[in-house]
C-alpha cells in the first residue's frame, strides 16, 4: 500500500497538481497547479482529506505526527518568506481554509489573519505602516476564532451574534455607520470587548499562543466538515461523506491594506449565459469575505479598468492562462495586495444549462477543448432548458410566491385556476389560458390537462399520473404542493390565510416548483420556434447551439431513441426533436376523446360478450383513424402500440352524480352501474385486472385493437405510406400470457394481410415491466420479438412502492439517507436493475437478435439511460420533450465507458 | 434413442408389468401385472400412450405400421384363444379401453362387444347358445360404437340421444318397463333401427368390416383423450396433455350370459373409513356398464357369498394377492361369465383423508409397507381433516345449498348471520352462534371475525384478509361466494330470488364451500378432543392414527415447523399441534382489541411526535402484557414478533358516521380527522407506507414496540422463564432500512438489559418481502441474523397481483390454463421461487449460519413446504391448524429426495 503524504507545500516549492483533487481537495489541488502554471499564488501547504479521515477516526483528534509535520512545514515557510509565525516584528499570518473534493461553496469554515495576537499586531503595525489596518485585521481574527474555533454564537435564533452586537455597539459609541470608519483606537477597544466576550463563552482567554490558534483552526475545519449544512449539502449532492475535507494554511495577503488593495471574484466567461466575457466583481481595500458578505455592494469587474489598469490586463491574461490551462470555465479569487495580484483560489465555474451549452460549443470552436470534452461537459439535462417556455424573472419579483411543490414538468405556465378538467377545457374553449388544479390526476382528467397550460396538484409525486402525463405532453406542471388545501366542493384554495378562488389567475415555475398568485409573463424556447418553422435559424444563436450539440452526440451515440407518443401532434414534435420512432403509444388515451369514452364505457359495462362486441365494433374505426395518423406522421420509423393496459374503472366515473348522468346517457339502469362500478373497483388497482389480463378475459378487446391497427396499417401502406409496426402486450408475467395474445394478434394480423393483399411488416412484443417477467424471459421470448421495459412499473413491483403514494415517506427517506435518488427517476441499480440485466440475459439466451428497449418515465433520465446503454439495450424512449436529453445522455454513456 | 415397442401383450403371454404405467397407461400396466401373478386376465394387448402422441402428431391419423401391429396381435389373440375376429361361426370379440398414466375414471371412452356384425352375432348365438344374449351384445355394441366412434348424439341439451329413444320406444312396443325384458325379436328390430339412426345421421352404414370397427374404435379411444371432459379433468388434476392415453384391446368376457354371469367393482378395503374389510358391490346378469349406469341397483359384495360362495372366496384371495403383491388399496373390476372369474382391472384406489391415514398406518402394523413408504403415501393436507369439525352429511340434504364459493378456512359452522363486525360481536356476546357475513373483511372486523362460528364473504380468494385470518384463527369461511347480493344498509342477502335477513340462520361448509340456508350440526374432531384434554387418548382411534403419523413424520424430517400466533390461546393450540415456535406473531392484531385501537388512533392522529409518544406509552404496558403472555405459553421456544406492519389507515374508520362518533371520543375536530383520514389514504395500500417504512417515519412506534417486548423478556426471565426472541423488521427493501431499525432495536435492548439487569437472548431479522430485497440480501444480512420470506406480500410484488383482486381474471388464467395453481396457495416455483433461492444464497454468503423461515400463507402448503425444503430453509411456519400438516409435508419432503 502506498503511504501518501500528510502535507503538500505549493508556492515556491509545490509538490501537489490539479489531478490530486481527491487527495489535496479542489482548492488545495488548484492552488498547487496555478503556482506550478506560474500563478501568483501566496505559498502555503495543504493538509490532505486523508488526515481529515483520520482525525474522525482518531476520535476528533489531530495526531502528534500530523502536527509535528504541520509544525516543519510552517517553518518551510518561514524560511521562504522571511518572516516568523508569531513573531512580534515580522510575523507571518496564515489563512486556513477548507477545500474539499466536490467544490461546496460556503458550507465549511475559514479563518483569515491567523497568527496575530497582542503582541504580533505591533509588528503587523510596523511592516504596514497602518495601525487601523493591523488592528482591523485582529478584530475580524479574534471574530472568526471566536466564531469558528471557540464556538462562540448566538444565543438562540432571536438573538443577535455577541460579536456583531459589540461591533454594532463600537459603531453606536463612534457614531459611524460602517465598520471602515472605525479607527484604530475604536478598534482596540472593540478587540477589548472581544475578548471579554470570549472569556464570558468560553471561561477561557483568547489564545495568544499562535501555534495553539493554528492547531485549533485546522482542527475547526475538519470539525466543520460535519457541520449540520454541509451534511445536507453533501446528501443534496450525493457526495459521499468518506470523502473528507483538506485544509488549506496560506499565507496571508491582504486587500484591505489601503487602496491600491482590492480583493475580488471573477469568471472567465459568463456563468449565467456562457458568453465569453471576463465576468466579476471586486472591492477595494477589503478582505475577501467583504465581498460576499454584502454591506458594501462590489464594482463590476470592467470598472477594474479603470481602478487599476495594469491588474486589470493581468486578470485578462491570467484569465486566458486559466482556461488555456484548465481548459473549462473558471471561477476564480483575487487580492490586490499594494497593486500586486494574488490568485487565491480558481475552480471550474459552477454554471447554468445554457451557459454550460454555449461555454461548450464555443470552447470547441476555439481549439480550447474536442467534441467529446465537449458532450461529456454538458450535463445532458441542461439541453432541456433550450426547449422550455420560461417566465421573466423580474416579473417573479412583482407576484407573491405562496406555495412550492415538487418541479415535475419544467417551463412556466400561468392562467385562470380550475379545478375540474371539464371546466378547464370549457374556459380553455372560450380562449383562456388555464392552469388545472387538481389533488391529483387521473387518465379522465386528459382532456383538461390537455387544454390547461400548466397543472398543479396537491399530491403525488414526480411520477405521480399528473407529473407523467405532463412531461409526456410537454406541460408545464407542479405536483404534490402540499401546503395547498383544494377543496372541490367550494372550488376554493385554502392556504395559510389565503384563499384561492376559482378563476383567480396564478402562475406556476415547473422548473422551480414556485407556485405564485398572480399572472406572470411567458415566451416560447427560441428552439421551439425554430423547430415549428416560426423562427429561421439563422436568426437564433440558441438554435445553432441546440443543434450543434445534438449533431456531435448523434455522432457518438450507439443507442436509438424513441418517444412515448399517443398522438399525430406528439409524434410530430418528438421527430422534430429528432425521436427515430415511437416507444410507446398508450391506446388508451385515445378512449378518452369526445364520445369514445361512452362507447367505451358501453363496452365496459357489457352483461356479455356479444354486447361488448357491439361498443368494440364503435371504438374500432375510430382507433383505426389514430393509427392511420400515426403511421402517417411516422414515415416508416418504427411505431410500437401498446394494447389497452389501465384497469377499466379507470373509464368509469365513481360519483354518485356522475354516475347517475352517465345512466341516463347509456339507458343503463343505475343501480346495475352503480354495482358494476364498485364490482370494478380494487383494492390495488397497480397489482389489478390490467394489461394483459384484461385482454385475456376479453379477447374481443385484442382483436378489436389488433383490427384496428392492422386495417390502419395496411390502408396507408396501400396509399404508398411505408410503416414499420409493433404491438406491444402488456404487464406479461407467464410465458402463456404472452402465447395468448400472440396468437390473437398473427390470427387478426393473416386475416387482414389476406383480406387487404396488402404486406405489413410488424413484431409483437411484450413490456417487462414484473419481476416474475424477468425470470421467465427466456420462456416469454419464444413469443416475443421485443422486450421494452416499463421501469415504471417495474420499480413499483420491485421495490413495493406505489408511485402515488410513496410521497408519505420517501421524503425521511432522503432525509436520513436511506435513498440517495428517487427511484422513479433513476432506475434502482440493485433491484431494477437487477431485474432488467437477467430478462437481457435470459431474452438474448432464446432470440439472440431480440429488440430490447426502455419505455418508462427513467427513459429520458440521463443515469438510467446510462445504464440503459450498459445493458446494451436497442433503444431507449422517453416522452418528447426529454428526446434531445435522452440523444445526449446516450452520447455521453459511450464516451464514458 | 432407445425405441419403444408400439404393443405390449397380455394374458398367456406377457411383455408388459405394473412398472410401465407411463407407457402402458394405469389399466394396461396392472392388467400386465396381474396376468403376470397370475390372476385371471382375459388375454388382449395394449397399444402405447406413445403412439397415442404419434397419433396427434400424425394429423389425427395411425400410422400404417401401427395398424399392421395391431392386426398381428389380433392374429396372436386368434392363435391363442383358438377364435376368429369377425367369424361367423366361432367369432373373437374384443374390448377397446382407454387407459392413462393417471387414472381418469370416466372421462375417456369405451367400447364393448366390438367384432359383432349381422353374421358374427349369428355365431355368437350359436356358441352362446343365448339368442337374446347374442343380440343384446350387438344392440349395446351398434349403440356404443355408434355414439363414441360415428359421434351419434343427441341434437342439444334438450333433446334425447337417438338410440336412448329408440330404445325407449322399443321398451315401449313390447309393454316392457326394463331392457332385460326385451326379447331376442325386439332386440332384432331395435339393432335395426339403431342402424337406421346411424345411415341418418353419419350418411353412412353401420360397418359390418370387423377390422374397420376396430380401427375406428381405437382412434376414438385416442380422440377421446382430448374431449373437453378430459380436458377439464386434466386441468384440476394437473395432469399434462403430453401423458396421452394407451388403448387396451382385450378378448371380451361377458357377465351378462345367464344367472351364473355377474360383474362388479370392489375395494380391498373401505375407501371411505380406511376399515381393513372387502367392500364392493356386483349385478347378477349384466356387463360392466350396468353397474355404474345406475338402472339396477347393485347389490353389496357381502351378497356374493350367498350367490356364488366359490367365486366371492376366488375374490377374497384376490383382495389379498392383489394387497400383498401392490401393497396398496385396491380397487378392481372384475366379470364372471359361467362361474368363471376374470380380473378386467386394478388400480390404487381412491380415498378420503381419513381412509389414506388409516390405511397405511395399518399397512404398516401389518407389515405390507414400512413408515417411510406410509408417510409419503398420506396426502399432507389430508392429515387436517381429523382436526376440523364437520357437518353431519344426512343432515345436509335436508338444507337447501344457495351458493358456493372458495372453501378458505376448512369445517363446518352453523349460525345467525350478521353483516357487521360490532353486530356479529354483540350478537356472540349473547350467546348466540354467529355466521359473519362481509363483502370483503378487513383487520378492523377481527373482533367480529374472532366473535364469529364462520365468516362468509361475497368477494375475495384464498389468500383474501378474511380467508387468511380465518385460517390463522382456525375459523370456518366461505369467501367469494359471488352469487350472494349482499346490502349493508338493508341487512339482507338477495341470491336469486331468495333474501336471507339478518339473524336468518345458514350453515357454510369450509371444506367444500358450500353455503346453506338453514342450520346444520356439527362436533368437534376426537383428535382436538383428546389435545384439549377432554377425551382420553384410549379412546379414539382417530387420536392414535393422528400420533402415530405424527411420530412418524416427526422422525424424519429435516425442517423445524413454526406457527403464526397473535395470542396465547393461538399459541397454545398450536403448540399441541406440535409447533416449535412462532414464526410470525403479528403486533397489529393486538391493536384491536378493546379501547387499544382508540389509543391507537389517537398515535396515528397525533400532529407531533410528542403527541404521538404520549398516545404510545398508553399501548406500552398494553403490549408489554401481551408478549408476557406469549413468552410464558412458548416456554422458552423461539417468538418471532413483526413489527407493526400494516398501513396506519386500517386502524381508522372510513365512513362519515364513523369518523364523527370517533372524533367526539376523541375530542378531535372532526374536519381535522376527516382530513387526516383522507390523507391516509393510498393509491395502493398494499405498496404504500406500512412495513418498516413506519418505523422509520415514526422510530418512535419501533422504540415503543422494541421497549414493550424486551420489558416482557425481562419480566418473564426474572420469573423463571426461559425466552428465545426473534424480532423481525418487516418490509425491507433496501439494507438501510435495516440498519435504521436495528440501530434502535438494540439501542432499546441495551436500555433495558441494563435497566434490569435481565440477560435477554434475541436475535434480530427481517421479512423478505420486496423483491429488491432478495438482491441486497447479501446487504441486508449484515444487520439481519435471520430471514423470513414473507412469501404472500413476496407473491403479490413479484407477480405484479393484488391478492385481494386476484378474482378478477384468475379464474380465468386457470380456464386457459395461463396458470395452472393458485400462485397464493402454492409458491410460485419461476419467480416467487427463484427470488427466495437468490436471497437465501445471497444471505448466505454474507451469514452462512443465517437462519431462514417462511412465514406466509405458503408455510402450510405441502407444495410449497417442499421448495423451502430444497432450498435449505430452517423451518416453515404456519397457521395453527396447518401444523400437522406441515410436520408431514416436511417429512414428505426428505422422504422424496
Amino acid at each position: 500500500m502506498e503511504i501518501s503524504k500528510d502535507i503538500y507545500e505549493f508556492g515556491r516549492h509545490t509538490d501537489g497538481e490539479a489531478s490530486m483533487r481527491a487527495l489535496l481537495g479542489g482548492k488545495g489541488a488548484n492552488l498547487a497547479e496555478m503556482a506550478r502554471i506560474g500563478l501568483p499564488v501566496p505559498p502555503g501547504f495543504t493538509i490532505t482529506t486523508e488526515i481529515c479521515n483520520r482525525y474522525y477516526k482518531d476520535g476528533n483528534t489531530l495526531s502528534q505526527d500530523i502536527w509535528g509535520n504541520t509544525k516543519a512545514a510552517v517553518k518551510n515557510l518561514e524560511t521562504q518568506q522571511g518572516k516568523i509565525f508569531g513573531d512580534r516584528d515580522n510575523p507571518l499570518l496564515f489563512s486556513v481554509r477548507s477545500g474539499a473534493r466536490e467544490s461546496m461553496p460556503g458550507m465549511m469554515d475559514t479563518i483569515l489573519n491567523l497568527g496575530l495576537n497582542d503582541e504580533t499586531v505591533l509588528g503587523q503595525v510596523k511592516k504596514s505602516g497602518n495601525e487601523r489596518f493591523a488592528y482591523d485585521c485582529y478584530r475580524r481574527f479574534i471574530q472568526m476564532y471566536g466564531d469558528v474555533v471557540l464556538g462562540v454564537k448566538a444565543k438562540d435564533e432571536n438573538s443577535k451574534d455577541p460579536f456583531e452586537e459589540a461591533l454594532d455597539a463600537a459603531k453606536e459609541k463612534a457614531r459611524v455607520q460602517v465598520d471602515t470608519e472605525l479607527s484604530a483606537d475604536n478598534l482596540k477597544e472593540l478587540i477589548a470587548s472581544y475578548k471579554k466576550i470570549i472569556v464570558e463563552h468560553t471561561g477561557k482567554e483568547f489564545p495568544q499562543d499562535v501555534f495553539e490558534q493554528l492547531h485549533g483552526a485546522i482542527c475547526a475545519v475538519f470539525e466543520s466538515w460535519n457541520n449540520e449544512r454541509a451534511i445536507v449539502y453533501r446528501r443534496k449532492y450525493r457526495i459521499p461523506s468518506e470523502y473528507g475535507t483538506a485544509v488549506n494554511v496560506q499565507c496571508m495577503v491582504f486587500g484591505n491594506m489601503g487602496n491600491n488593495c482590492a480583493t475580488g471574484v471573477a469568471f472567465t466567461r459568463n456563468p449565467a449565459t456562457g458568453k465569453k466575457e471576463f465576468y466579476g466583481e471586486y472591492l477595494i481595500n477589503a478582505q475577501g469575505e467583504d465581498v460576499v458578505a454584502g454591506i458594501r455592494t462590489p464594482n463590476p469587474i470592467a470598472n477594474l479598468k479603470r481602478d487599476m489598469p495594469v491588474v486589470y490586463d493581468q486578470l485578462v491574461n491570467v484569465c486566458k492562462t486559466l482556461e488555456s490551462h484548465f481548459r473549462d470555465m473558471q471561477d476564480f479569487e483575487f487580492t490586490i495586495e499594494n497593486d500586486k495580484l494574488y490568485m487565491l483560489q480558481t475552480r471550474n465555474g459552477k454554471r447554468t444549462g445554457l451557459s454550460a451549452i454555449r461555454i461548450a460549443v464555443e470552447m470547441v470552436e476555439e481549439g480550447l477543448i474536442d467534441k467529446k470534452a465537449a458532450i461529456q461537459r454538458i450535463p445532458a439535462d441542461s439541453i432541456s432548458t433550450l426547449l422550455v417556455p420560461i417566465f421573466d424573472i423580474k416579473s417573479k419579483g412583482q407576484v407573491r410566491s405562496i406555495a412550492s411543490g415538487l418541479p415535475a414538468g419544467p417551463g412556466a405556465a400561468s392562467g385562470s385556476i380550475y379545478f375540474s378538467a371539464k371546466k378547464a377545457e370549457e374556459m380553455h374553449g372560450k380562449g383562456e389560458n388555464v392552469i388545472l388544479c387538481r389533488i391529483e390526476t387521473s387518465p379522465e382528467d386528459i382532456r383538461g390537462m390537455l387544454a390547461a397550460e400548466g397543472i398543479l396538484t396537491s399530491r403525488g409525486g414526480v411520477s405521480s399520473h399528473a407529473a407523467l402525463v405532463a412531461r409526456q405532453m410537454g406541460k408545464v406542471c407542479v405536483c404534490g404542493a402540499g401546503k395547498l388545501g383544494i377543496d372541490y366542493s367550494l372550488k376554493k384554495i385554502f392556504i395559510d390565510d389565503t384563499v384561492i378562488n376559482e378563476g383567480d389567475p396564478i402562475s406556476i415555475d415547473g422548473t422551480t416548483g414556485e407556485v405564485f398568485i398572480g399572472k406572470l409573463e411567458t415566451a416560447p424556447s427560441e428552439v421551439n420556434q425554430v423547430l415549428q418553422g416560426s423562427l429561421i435559424p439563422e436568426k437564433s444563436y440558441t438554435y445553432r447551439l441546440f443543434n450543434t450539440v445534438m449533431e456531435w452526440a448523434d455522432g457518438y451515440r450507439r443507442l436509438g431513441i424513441r418517444t412515448n407518443a399517443d398522438s399525430p401532434k406528439q409524434a410530430r414534435v418528438a421527430m422534430q426533436l429528432g425521436a427515430e420512432g415511437i416507444g410507446l403509444c398508450r391506446t388508451e388515451h385515445m378512449f378518452f376523446e369526445n364520445d369514445r369514452i361512452d362507447h367505451m364505457r358501453e363496452m365496459i359495462l357489457a352483461d356479455s360478450t356479444a354486447e361488448r362486441e357491439t361498443a368494440l365494433a364503435k371504438l374500432e374505426p375510430l382507433q383505426r383513424g389514430d393509427f392511420e395518423g400515426i403511421f402517417k406522421e411516422m414515415k416508416g420509423f418504427p411505431v410500437t402500440i401498446r394494447l389497452l393496459d389501465p384497469p377499466l374503472h379507470e373509464f368509469l366515473p365513481h360519483d354518485a352524480t356522475a354516475i347517475e348522468l352517465l345512466s341516463q346517457k347509456l339507458h343503463v339502469d343505475q343501480e346495475k352501474m352503480k354495482l358494476r362500478v364498485a364490482s370494478l373497483k380494487e383494492a390495488n388497482p397497480m397489482l389489478g385486472h390490467r394489461g394483459c389480463r384484461l385482454g385475456i378475459s376479453y379477447p374481443e378487446i385484442t382483436r378489436m385493437q389488433a383490427r384496428s391497427i392492422f386495417k390502419a396499417a395496411a390502408d396507408v401502406t396501400q396509399a404508398g405510406v411505408k410503416v414499420d409496426l409493433e404491438i406491444m402486450v402488456p404487464l406479461t408475467a407467464f410465458p402463456a400470457e404472452m402465447k395468448n395474445q400472440t396468437d390473437i394478434i398473427h390470427g387478426v394480423a393473416k386475416e387482414i394481410i389476406s383480406e387487404t393483399g396488402m404486406q405489413i411488416k410488424y413484431k409483437v412484443g411484450t413490456m417487462i415491466e414484473i419481476p416474475r417477467a424477468c425470470f421467465c424471459a427466456d420462456e416469454i421470448a419464444k413469443d416475443a420479438q421485443f422486450f421494452s421495459f416499463g421501469t415504471n412499473d417495474l420499480t413499483q413491483t420491485c421495490l413495493g412502492m406505489s408511485r402515488d403514494d410513496v410521497n408519505g415517506f420517501l421524503p425521511k427517506y432522503f432525509d436520513l439517507e436511506i435513498l440517495k435518488t428517487n427511484p422513479f427517476a433513476s432506475i434502482d441499480l440493485v433491484g431494477v436493475g437487477g431485474l432488467i440485466k437477467m430478462a437481457c440475459e435470459r431474452g438474448r439466451s432464446t432470440r439472440p437478435d431480440i429488440k430490447l428497449g426502455i419505455c418508462g418515465e427513467h427513459g429520458g433520465d440521463p443515469d438510467s439511460i446510462k445504464l440503459c446503454h450498459q445493458y446494451g439495450l436497442t433503444y431507449v424512449s422517453c416522452s418528447p420533450n426529454r428526446v434531445p436529453v435522452a440523444r445526449l445522455a446516450a452520447a455521453q454513456a459511450v464516451l464514458s465507458e
